[in-house]
């Protein structure tokens, strides 16, 4: 008989129909009742064993994490908190699970203990949870730029260049480490490595997505990013998934929309179809936040805020109207800021960020028109020579969730803005070919996948919303 | 005024409308006649320009490549070959293409000249056509699995475990290459390494996988693997793009099942789609195979094998059967394989594959229950002792498109067959959990997703269907 997934049995509307199912035991009450999950759904089946009828050595063997079949009538459920029930006529133990070693117990772990144990984490309601909202999330990606005729595009993991300078790179090769071929003049010799060359790993596939938006009109790409910077912080991970879609034709102000129609498409859609799991992850912060002090507790239940950002239309401020702001605000004036802001064209810090978002706007903001010399050489040079027509969006309790900007079309500008930065001209022939060859105004940004998926889940730690999270001095798995 | 994409312009149901159409020109005729193209359709628009009242200089700057914005009306168009066309009242060049300097000249290149410049070639007909088509395929495979409840997942891309066996690994660092730092013995100390242990790019996600099965019941990847391989075909990328399901409970006659609708879904869908792109890919090959003498041409067009792929059921075969085949079969009775079939275990080459599928059968292939000593060592056991649940999926004129197998689920089998091959069970705790707790059958494939793309565009080499290819001495962009 196949097996039906706890998902289909529990929105059935079939009673009294003979089932298989097969899951895990998440719990085992009072000899009959079992709890089982299959990963279809966070919520269990329950199971209720004839224990009467039943060998002494296999109830013994109906333990948390034991992989079980069991057939039975599907019933309504005469107990509270479910509406269907299986009444087990044959139970079959598929893989035991030694209850004293099985690392997930039926009580709440440390989060540290579970990502130490990231290969069973998923096993439990919250990481089960997450990881099903982070794949709804993916495809809502996925569904708004197909739908609107965005091509996919999947940029070079393994990159010769290493001029974006949007942070540390990793370096690969297949060269002996412990003794690479040199020059005579002692250097290593790298014509010899795998493809002839220095490489790295992509900190961003913008400039490649450029030159394909420069032909498709529409793309956008979706893959794995890096950064060797060893920031230990609860935002950043050294690998991780970024969005970037380029639009050729489309300014600043067109980007912004796409932005906020993007994020607010992606975050409807997530609500629409895991309506289950954000309930209990909106259930599962409320709790946690019950052993904060009243003062650091959100405002909104994380549904709430989920809902807020889809009714709300993002503050677009400029960042010289962000830094009037800063000046004049109390925590600047007060000195408790760690970076003062006295001058335009001072680099804004996350505290600055999250005390416009989150005590001055109390919205999402777009911050836009950052100095020049704060920003990347590809950035759209504003008429005041000292502006780039960049944006930033901010989230509550995130912080930055996009950065982008609509990119300098004009080669001269471009050539000379390298040259200021030492870039070599011969290192992005190929990128400056796009402005040599039919230019055009077009803008696009990168949203880090992970800060969305945690602003959606209402997780703290970045580490805790990607299955095998790799930071300094981990990458186990 | 807003522009409107070229695919809504040919689509519209509106004439005599004032438009704006914005993209770059394929090719200017007789002073008058545009073909412009913007990426969202392999179709161009043609623009007809009011050339006696447009300036000199201006018509000079309608180059190919360039940029331009056009406003008019849309009307019926009186030539032929399109439905609509523009008559021009506003022509602006937004950026210039030196005829002269432009590599994409309107006229056939050859395709390692357009490998060399993979930054432009996606402004040709094939290109978008092959970079469009690409990007549906992906949607497809998302589509498919989604509906079908699957969970997407990230499983890592930096790698601490080398222990999975399919192929060389590119190793990653931060340690400066030159003078990495040493431990006493002389030995680099990869404890000062940025994840403080050695670490490789992945070649496959299915362990991790595996991992997220055992929870979550039924999942996929689907992002970069790599093989430092100097593999120098038109088969192999050392940077390639995979999808590899998972499903808990699943045994191999379900995952040929699985494999098998999957493959003929994404199909499917691509064929919906893409009409107008594989209509001009189909063209194009046929175009290509005049070149070729009568008995190396397809029996079949691209359309048409396409569709046979999905009228067909795949034919499943035993490794067995398939050595009786061959070891009996003209090529090899008359020594033209380059490696002669003798007896049962031998290793299957692609002359050998290839032989099955376009000769013998006719159809795709899936061998399954291979000789265990050729095959990974995570697969499961046959009652036999001597064959596992193994199974590929091979393609005409692409060979080898799946490679997959049940999982040999039970932990003593598993860790015996680790320690036969030397696979340190340290490395892999973490794997040999999903057998000691909980464990149950499983079953799962990768495909490459490249080989999929070759085989629905029908381009020969596998260079032409990624935007930049990474291999052997070559990561240029």
């Amino acid at each position: 008989m196949k097996h039906t997934k706890i998902k289909d049995l529990l929105s059935s509307s079939k009673t009294a129909q003979e089932v298989n199912a097969k899951g895990w035991v998440r719990t085992f009450r009072n000899n009959q009742f079992i709890a089982l999950n299959d990963g279809s759904t966070i919520n269990n089946i329950q199971c209720v064993v004839d224990f009467e009828n039943t060998s002494e050595e296999t109830l013994k063997r109906i333990t948390t994490g034991a992989a079980i079949s069991v057939t039975g009538e599907l019933v309504e459920s005469k107990g509270a908190g479910q509406k269907y029930e299986i009444q087990v006529t044959k139970l079959e133990i598929l893989g035991d699970s030694d209850a004293e070693k099985f690392p997930m117990q039926p009580k709440k772990h440390s989060l540290e203990f579970l990502r130490e144990n990231a290969h069973l984490r998923v096993r439990t309601n919250a990481f089960g949870a997450i990881m099903r909202v982070r794949s709804v999330l993916s495809f809502a990606v996925h569904n708004y730029f197909q739908q609107k005729g965005f091509v996919y595009v999947n940029t070079p993991i393994i990159t010769g260049s290493d001029a974006e300078g949007a942070g540390e790179m990793f370096k690969v090769t297949s060269l002996p480490f412990d003794n690479p071929p040199r020059n005579e003049d002692g250097k290593i010799d790298y014509k010899k490595d795998f493809f002839g060359k220095e490489t790295n790993l992509t900190v961003s596939g913008q400039l490649e997505g450029e030159t394909f938006a420069m032909a498709l009109g529409q793309i956008y790409t979706f893959g794995p990013t890096f950064r060797a910077e060893n920031s230990n912080t609860s935002r950043h991970l050294a690998e991780f998934w970024m969005i970037e879609p380029e639009v050729a034709f489309n300014d600043l102000n067109d980007n912004m929309d796409l932005a906020e129609d993007f994020i607010q498409y992606v975050i409807k859609y997530t609500l629409d179809k895991c309506p289950d799991d954000l309930k209990f992850l909106d259930s599962r912060l409320t709790e946690e936040e019950k052993s904060k002090p009243q003062t650091e507790r959100s405002e909104m239940s994380l549904l709430e805020r989920l809902n807020f950002v889809l009714s709300t239309n993002f503050k677009r401020v400029s960042y010289t109207e962000a830094i009037d702001i800063l000046r004049d605000c109390t925590p600047n004036k007060k000195k408790k800021f760690n970076y003062i802001i006295n001058e335009w064209g001072a680099d804004l810090q996350s505290e600055h960020e999250r005390y416009l978002v989150e005590k001055h706007f109390k919205c999402p903001v777009i911050l836009f028109d950052y100095p020049a010399n704060i920003k990347a050489f590809y950035m759209r040079l504003n008429e005041d020579g000292k502006t780039v027509r960049a944006m930033d969006i901010l989230f509550p309790g995130i912080g930055e969730i996009v950065g982008g900007s609509q990119r300098e079309e004009r080669y001269d500008v471009l050539v000379e803005k390298m040259k200021a930065l030492g870039i070599a001209e011969e290192e992005l022939w190929w990128y400056l070919d796009t402005r040599r060859f039919g230019s055009a105004v077009h803008s696009g940004f990168g949203l880090g996948f992970e800060r969305l998926v945690l602003f959606v889940t209402g997780m703290s730690n970045i580490r805790d919303v990607i299955p095998f999270p790799r930071t300094p001095m981990n990458a186990e798995f």
